[in-house]
């Protein structure tokens, strides 16, 4: 809302002799009326960024419901757990720490240092609204993480690495790249360089987030190695598939819903004019572009998956649609607010296809990740990074990084190769940074025996040995009429297979 | 936000002699706010819109869970799929052409023609943010038509309908009756008349989404026939009863939350002033009322069939209260912003009965509509458009629809019967336009064979079929230690009624 | 936005001689913008309070979900139909009498006496938005109440009791509390003293909706008695484990979504400078601390319990980590918007143990309580309200509730004992009042024969006996080729443990 501001100094000379009181009076009202218009600014950005960061958290369900509805029944409520913990251990770390190290500052390019505690907050473009925002992010990235790792991880290990991430690992990321200090930030503030003279436009985070939580999925789950029975003796990839469907899109519905905060809600604000004021021209019409480039890319991803999928199975399979979705939104999450709907279309294609290529690598490595969490998110995602240095609009580049003059924007565009650059290079340091420290941090877990669970815990399932019991009983025999534990042992030791060839219910 | 602007060439004698540039000078002071005013009014409205817009696409969420709870577990898959896809096609479709028919301006009173692609937007009162709204009505109709024809449609012939039914078919209605250029619309612009001088008041669609999509399923089902043991050998009807009374009810609210956007969002924008400005008087208010109507209507609908239904069965049937429910909001949908919160009570308590009638017709006629679809959104949205006609308020009329001195409102508020008879008129055109067009379409889908799928597979289901397999595995040996498919198969041999007496497990 | 007004009186002379006109034109530009910052001030607030509003109408679906996992599936319909009831039954009463009772002004300290059927709505300070928002928190008080008497309650009595609880018990509490009128308001209007030169901080309603809803749960609990099986014959405490973990971590969430809603949304607006305006200091800070403090307190919480939990049972329980989480919302919900971040940390951590002992309590007392209502919302509830008046911030307490010099804050903080003082009659007079409305009722019902159901019906289950089935059917057999009522009878017949000890299906 820069326009210029009511001088007296001007006025005064203008209205005629002795009338500097005169003018100083109408400019005071001005000023009034511009400091009044600020609180306004200020009531509706704060109410655009909070709605959005209660959609973001939203995707913390949604991520619940996947992962549920992804792994057997066995496993349910300890994967829900982890999702629960996530936020919630995440809201500690992240208030305590992580906010502090992404976004603390003044600060250097490489970790933050204001904010612990959120100490001195507000202060100017950190609210607390902003802080809530974050830790959604924040939280979100772990979530990722857990999906990579499930039906086979303690507990424990959980705990661990989900504060370690949170907390450490993905707020140095985001400050490298989120914060006005960050080395590789496209926003980087003067007289600082841009990388490349371009900086890293990954708006809302297909690296900070997605490569983020994939890469480390990777690790855990290449550590870890695959769960019991998922390749046979002879190698051969066997699905274990997950319990319900229905939680699968559910989860992948409310995941949607929850992308609507994050990518058009990365603006953090939206009352902002781009073009003359009082124009049509602003963050709000970019905010909505950019829910339309999500939702496209998403839309995109989905159809390609039911038609491929559809040739190579021979079945209209809506878990696969649902994971070929979310490939398509993790790939749009850097570009959304600089490309075009058209591209958005495209890159939901090939977000498709980079999907079902990793999946069969995974197959082919005898990889194993219950929700595909490594190949979705980190390869999607680094797709995603790369479709952004093709196809970024100089136009729309310039409004959401304003005030740096040339600078590059997409290959394919005309834009030159040196966003290009930068986002090769955001790739390449992202999965070494996050390799280095996650990488190590599961590694060394497995050695002191806190990161795989026992065989006969697996076959039996988390939740009967863990978390006190079946997730689910629908028939009455199942919970009433004696205590949790024995009879659920009890009901497990009939559905093993194998071991009791014949049911209780029969023996009279 | 009309109000005088200032004027120099008034202010200047006023202020005296030589005193033109001062005149200048503070006028275009307060030009520059009036224009910050208009930007913050942008971000204003395209907040509310844009939320409002991620409200009704949390509804097809609610579609898909409220439709996977009604329909029998073995076609769980099947059913949702549709859902997912209702929003993917139709988000490509409406982004080439269906919004482009709707909207595109200017045109002619039939057909929009702008927009393809969105290209030119954003244009003035065509931002990206009223696209996405749009669409997520365009693919509510589509939602609605899934639920008629589920359990035993080809999902093939989904494809083909949903595509043409969000991307010309509905978008053709809502050009009629929501476009500027449509002949049938309440808003139409000057210097047209309006249809018998009052033109649609159908607000947020009881007529343009919900009849459209319940007239469509309504073609659907009596095609295709009722479902195989729907109708015994006596033609005594036969509850084929949903598998998941817990998914109804969580769909059910998640339309109840998302309909807080359909209702109250068609708005569009907020900030509008209707009395003097600075008043309590003002579109903000107006929303406040439609979302009261609207909760009110689905309340009074509710509990009318709640009653009705203990006294009918003797049961207090979560299910029918659902449907009940929401057969409340279709009928407001169309009269929510122009009537008071007691004639929603009205509108919601006859809609309880509208829809318990057209049930018992349609047991009369054995037709079968597993969602009660086209009961509901046709039947009670024909109820909606009438109540509309009998009911709007003669002030809330002038305010949403200013502009037009002298316009007819409701027949027993006083407004004489020019707008009844504008909605009897959009009632049979409706009825003629989705005959027309659906109709054919599901004629020769069925003829060429692509309409209904065989016997065999609607015994065992369309999951297992079509799906890839069943949607849930609540117990170990319905999912690990085999592929997805034998083992499922196995499975389906097993519970399908008949053919293997003694369960296998007993079998020692 | 108070500021200073144009004021043509004072202008002319500034601006010379035969002025007038000239001072009054530009004062009546001022006061033209004036009021549309008025207008935009009003769509703000709107679109804020609106938005809010419907997320803790989401609540009602995150209760109805928490409450059906939490139950035993032969009671599913039962209690979700509650649930839909609540809001229905709840938006017509308090649409007749509990708004009224609660907010209609002018009126008595004690009860309100306008707004019936909303007549004079919308009038300054009370719009339909604001209607729509309190008629969300009426039907949580309601909610929380149905876990408490949840499986073993005629549906015939929640009917009796939640209307009259939506409809006067809860309404006059929230008139004493937040209504400007009552007796213990903190922002009681002038001249009116305030309780102890205090009143009563229950800013979202720890007391007003969690202790009311709690203790009417408590006392329907304790008339009817534990349910059978609940405690064995040697009087220990049997677990009647809830059907579905996934519902309890789906409602859990849903719930955490909506609190964002009925915390910070209790400012009822975001427009409204604290500091100089055109700084960052206002309440759309403060709305943002709100969501910060509520989500912290539910992680410290939600950890808390993780923990002891693990050190009792040797689980990780994630049904108890939800229960856990939620009473941190519960207690946090009186103080959000007074206390720092860190004692938000505080609260949730005492919490955590306020619940586990209620629960321990409860047990020894064979107290039986499904949903761990009473204990969780009336137990942390009362915490909170404590909470508050220990670490309510002098600063904040005076920007939250503003005018009054000098009034007392936490005593922790320095702030002496006087809120404190009001704090404790607060939940004594709670205590009391609900005890004396709503015990009589369960009583009387109790005495009538209307409030248990029968032994048989409790062990068949209410869904089979009087909802009209089973909530669930995931094989055929259960559903498909019979219509509901006898081929589920047969069904519940094999799964009644003891009736039948040879199950049908094995008698060949």
């Amino acid at each position: 809302m820069a326009a210029e501001t009511c001088s007296a100094l001007t006025l005064a000379p203008l209205l005629g002799a002795n009338s500097t009181a005169a003018a100083q009076y109408l400019c005071s009202q001005f000023d009034t009326v511009s400091l009044q218009l600020t609180d306004a600014k200020s009531a509706i950005d704060s109410t655009y960024l909070l709605f959005s960061a209660y959609l973001v958290f939203a995707m913390q369900l949604g991520f619940a419901m996947l992962c549920a509805g992804s792994v057997r029944a066995k496993n349910t409520m300890n994967i829900m757990l982890t999702n629960v913990i996530d936020a919630a251990a995440g809201g500690l770390f992240y208030y305590l720490f992580g906010f502090a190290f992404a976004f603390g500052a003044p600060s250097n390019p490489f970790i933050g240092r204001h904010f612990f505690g959120l100490k001195d907050v507000p202060a100017p473009g950190f609210d607390y609204s902003y802080f809530l925002y974050q830790w959604a992010f924040a939280i979100a990235a772990a979530g990722i993480t857990s999906g990579s790792i499930a039906e086979r991880t303690q507990f424990v290990a959980y705990l661990i690495y989900s504060s370690f991430l949170t907390g450490f690992v993905y707020p140095i990321v985001s400050h490298w790249i989120w914060s006005a200090d960050g080395w590789a930030s496209a926003a980087r503030s003067a007289p600082h360089g841009l990388l490349f003279g371009s900086g890293v436009i990954d708006f809302a985070g297909s690296g900070v987030v997605h490569m983020v939580g994939g890469i480390a999925g990777l690790w855990g789950a290449l550590i870890e190695g695959p769960r019991i029975g998922r390749f046979d003796h002879g190698g051969r990839s066997v699905a274990l598939r997950g319990h319900s469907a229905t939680l699968v899109v559910l989860g992948t519905f409310l995941l949607w819903f929850g992308w609507y905060g994050f990518n058009p809600g990365s603006f953090i604000t939206i009352l902002n004019s781009y073009g003359p004021i009082g124009s049509i021209h602003g963050q709000w019409s970019a905010v909505g572009r950019t829910a339309v480039t999500t939702t496209l890319a998403g839309c995109s991803a989905a159809l390609t998956t039911l038609f491929v999928k559809r040739l190579q199975t021979g079945h209209w399979t809506v878990t696969d649609v649902c994971n070929g979705l979310l490939g398509g939104f993790a790939a749009i999450t850097s570009g959304c607010s600089v490309v075009d709907p058209w591209a958005a279309v495209i890159c939901g294609f090939v977000s498709a296809w980079v999907l079902i290529g990793f999946n069969k690598l995974a197959e082919k490595l005898k990889f194993d990740d219950p929700l595909e969490a490594a190949q979705l998110h980190g390869g999607c995602g680094a797709w995603g990074i790369l479709f952004t240095a093709l196809f970024a609009r100089k136009k729309y580049v310039n409004e959401v990084y304003p005030g740096r003059e040339g600078r590059p924007y997409g290959l394919f565009m005309g834009g030159g190769g040196r966003l290009l650059a930068a986002h090769v290079l955001q790739i390449v340091v992202i999965i070494g940074w996050v390799s280095c420290t996650m990488g190590p941090l599961f590694y060394g877990l497995n050695k002191m025996g806190l990161l795989r669970i026992s065989a006969e815990d697996e076959m039996a399932g988390m939740d009967l040995t863990r978390h006190g019991g079946f997730a689910y009983a629908y028939h009455d025999d199942e919970s009433s009429s004696h205590g949790g534990g024995p009879g659920l042992m009890l009901k497990n030791v009939r559905v093993e297979p194998g071991t009791t060839p014949t049911p209780p219910a029969c023996q009279t």
